[in-house]
């Protein structure tokens, strides 16, 4: 893979940072993720996401939001909130979200 | 790996995401790794930190702190800034870091 860091954003934007734990991989679960990323990607506002998992830890995911009515309109998407749902019933042993208001950022890339 | 997503923080509070990409184990990281981890524990008002890394793909880190003096007391931390130089110099391909006031956060936790 050799996807890059996400730069260049201009403050403001918001980020929703999602961490998580589940089985490496249950059943149903990266069919719904691509559906989900494909569906946010409509989303107007919506600035980009990245995703990195440990195997057998941890996974973080972060999308980037122009404003917090972006970051809502995805959050209450109605194919997203099923997910969620089944995410809780099925998927996740615990996970924790954290939204954020980004005032300052930078990057690095080599030459 | 049984570490759960932290949780529970009461807003506000600030998160600094740190997206990169690197080889798998360049050298000397993990030691300096493991040395700038024990020193952030000391940093008054430092809340927590997570990582993820996907196996020759990103990796993200998640630092979180009560307030921007505490973000900053890290960012300016001489051993912090060395390694960061290092990094630079010696590990990174790219990174990006993104520093956001969390407005909101919720959690959910397997019974």
């Amino acid at each position: 893979m050799t996807q890059k860091p996400i730069s260049g954003l201009e403050p403001p934007y918001y980020t929703a940072v999602f961490t998580s734990l589940r089985p490496d991989a249950p059943e149903g679960y990266a069919e719904t993720a691509a559906e989900l990323r494909e569906r946010v990607g409509s989303v107007p506002g919506f600035l980009g996401y990245e995703s990195a998992r440990t195997p057998g830890g941890l996974g973080i995911t972060v999308a980037y939001f122009r404003d917090l009515e972006a970051l809502d309109a995805w959050r209450l998407d109605a194919t997203h909130m099923a997910a969620k749902e089944h995410g809780r019933a099925h998927w996740y042993e615990a996970y924790s979200c954290h939204i954020g208001k980004v005032e300052r950022s930078y990057g690095f890339e080599r030459e």
